[in-house]
């Protein structure tokens, strides 16, 4: 039941598309979902996909275009007019998709495609939507909603609903309103179906409705759906009036970017950047880690610098400086994740860093003796100085609590200070934990040596 | 507007609890949504929860139940008798809530409190859903939905509607079905209030659902709503017929959770952990990947071994060693994170193993080559051996290129015999990766000393 592109499928669509025969690309993707046809259309050159639009009706081709990868939709808006633009996708978008479409375009385009659109009130509702600022519910919300006025009976409401129906696909909440279109509450379903036709609203709406303001960031819009489990949340102006409604559907992917940015700042990338993006992209998003990496093992280099002459005496320390290092970049990444992680979901709980810090302090003491005793294990069967097995195990559990501390206190004080803690993960925390470590590793290893 | 935890609040809270003065938590507690509820609950010692359940009438005590933790959640309802659970908590619950909480009870008394349920239809549902595997459709579903008959009238499917409204809280989709239960399509609530009294359904339901089976995994039921922005998933059985229906908010926890997992993978975390986990918990899911990177040291110092005798005619060679092993860490990584991330959200699109890798390659070449003038430029000013300084920017971009292909490969290979390719990332990637710089470090300097 599920599409599944294929090669075979791709080829054949690609031929009938340069051949222009209509009729065999309808029967190809005629059927198929706009999510499905998007995915497609992804794959094909502009040219190709600016055929395939022609092809479909245009309720269908403006589905696919909001369906596809933004990076790529930015393209093939570009390869159209500004009339084409309004008529064939715009006019037939909800508002929040359609303002998400025309704010890609430069100044004087956009409004020249607003001024070729027919219906006014969508005109007025993109212009207002395009003023929000990115990352904030405004910028999410979308106009489309059915909301009826407090002082209206069942009956009125109802035929009002039909009328309002016409301009909404789904229909998530019925919104009640004052005169003044404050939000009073909602109407469910559930009432309008079992309530008598002269029934006042007044008298049955429910109150009590999670809101948010135009101004709210997005990642806290995120945060309420998903902690009040909502489907959608309505949203705000100062005056408390109703202006528009975030769907979880665009909620799903603030979710979803949020939790990649935190994942790809671990592994060291900056910007968004997946695997289809041109090299370029993919170059400028690795280069700074990779620098500050470097700039990092330069500063190792000196350190070990400093001890050159310990070496020569002792050469078999540089054996374990690799142990050293990895090790005390594992257990800070370890302390920091888990701290990133609880400040984006939430989850840190009541009090302040002390709590914390002595739990991440505890589970560093038992996992650096354990990792200690076994490397001493390890190094008094395999090697023949005693003074190095020492010096492993002690400076080894030195850099494990120390690397726990760290990885814990700097995404917590980034976080108060309003920086991304996700920057301490990944290459950042590691990077000094290198240094770091190999400071401890050399300290230890002199004074064992002289004593 | 939004309820804000705070210090005061809670002690406040819990002196009355203390008291038992009934009164006194109703005014504190007694205004809150459920979820704010549930944050509350979770800070308090589980006989202090016990006294706030019992002053909440059911309804709210199971809405709070259900949105607390789920560590914390087990232990409150060992907390209670079978009777309990079944009368405050259970029959106040959808089906799929319900047997959650059913399901990690031990057997005997999933079976006294399935016994202890009033609604027979009720128990029938979440003895079905118990029995279906973890991580499948069945597992998130739930029964409780609205369908019709496609041989109804509007007039008929409107009174029935009034009927099993009542049993269910938002209505997201009207299913038609037909005399076999097998799912045929939707009914759109536009259609409804438009279509005339005595319109058959037959004639205006929509067809072209997307649905997914009882077995279906959790992370494809998430997939496939996040791709089609869907509301509601449709549940079907191997004849087709209608079981249940999978509601968003269910599979926004699936995305959260999925997203974790690598991110946790990636940060050298086994298993779901976070900070309120006890110690021994946080333990248990560092230690494994603490001692990989142990082994990885331990191999990295025999390897350095093999070369003592290079080290003493050159013991500069030992400072760069941390740099080398560092880089070909991080390079890994960034390689294996945006396969990782392409193949959970379905980005890789068209073509096999190929393009990607050549794709990798040129950025490593790039980046490759950055790095190993930058450490060239550094060397040929602070160092006084030349050997040194083309030891280390040779071997450097020889990392880099290693590292990148080594982090592209290994998780497609992973993911192609069906093991979690997240696995790849994080401290097995930079434990293996350390090896192999080390390797082609010693390698390089002893071929340059030799000429």
């Amino acid at each position: 039941m599920q599409f599944q592109l294929t090669r075979e499928f791709l080829d054949q669509l690609r031929s009938s598309l340069q051949s222009s025969s209509e009729q065999e690309v309808i029967s190809l993707v005629g059927e198929l979902h706009a999510a499905d046809i998007a995915e497609i259309v992804e794959e094909l050159e502009i040219e190709e996909a600016k055929i395939l639009y022609s092809y479909l009706d245009a309720e269908k081709a403006s589905e696919v275009l909001i369906n596809i990868d933004e990076d790529i939709r930015d393209k093939h808006i570009a390869a159209f007019t500004s009339k084409q633009i309004a008529e064939i996708f715009i006019e037939n978008l909800e508002s929040d998709d359609a303002a998400d479409v025309i704010a890609v375009l430069p100044q004087h385009e956009r409004e020249e495609v607003i001024a070729c659109l027919e219906d006014q009130e969508q005109a007025e509702d993109i212009v207002d939507l395009l003023n929000f600022q990115e990352g904030t519910a405004g910028a999410l919300m979308g106009k489309e909603l059915v909301e009826v006025n407090e002082n209206w009976s069942v009956k009125q409401c109802i035929r009002e609903m039909r009328k309002q129906a016409e301009n909404v696909d789904h229909i998530y909440t019925i919104y009640v309103v004052d005169d003044h279109e404050k939000l009073l509450g909602r109407l469910s379903l559930k009432k309008i179906l079992t309530a008598t036709a002269d029934k006042k609203i007044a008298d049955i709406y429910e109150t009590g409705l999670i809101t948010c303001k135009t101004y709210t960031p997005s990642d806290e819009v995120a945060n309420l759906m998903e902690k009040y489990d909502l489907v959608a949340l309505p949203v705000l102006d100062e005056l408390g009036r109703l202006v528009g409604r975030i769907t979880i559907d665009d909620v799903v992917d603030v979710i979803r970017e949020e939790a990649e940015k935190d994942y790809q700042m671990a592994s060291g990338l900056s910007d968004t950047v997946d695997s289809s993006d041109s090299i370029w992209v993919n170059t400028r998003a690795r280069l700074p880690w990779l620098v500050l990496g470097l700039i990092g093992g330069i500063f190792g280099a000196r350190v070990i610098g400093l001890y050159e002459e310990d070496l020569k005496i002792m050469p078999q320390m540089a054996f374990f400086i690799p142990l050293i290092a990895a090790m005390g970049g594992n257990v800070g990444v370890q302390s920091s994740a888990i701290i990133v992680q609880g400040l984006a979901n939430n989850s840190l709980g009541m009090g302040g860093i002390g709590p914390k810090l002595s739990k991440e302090f505890s589970v560093a003491l038992f996992n650096g003796f354990v990792c200690a005793s076994l490397i001493l294990c390890y190094n008094l069967i395999a090697s023949d100085s005693l003074v190095l097995s020492y010096t492993v195990s002690i400076s080894l559990f030195a850099v494990i609590l120390f690397a726990a501390l760290f990885g814990t206190l700097v995404p917590l004080l980034l976080n108060k200070y309003k920086i991304d803690p996700a920057l301490a993960t990944g290459p950042f925390i590691t990077t000094v934990n290198d240094i770091l470590g190999l400071f401890i590793y050399f300290i230890v290893g002199r004074m064992l040596y002289l004593a």
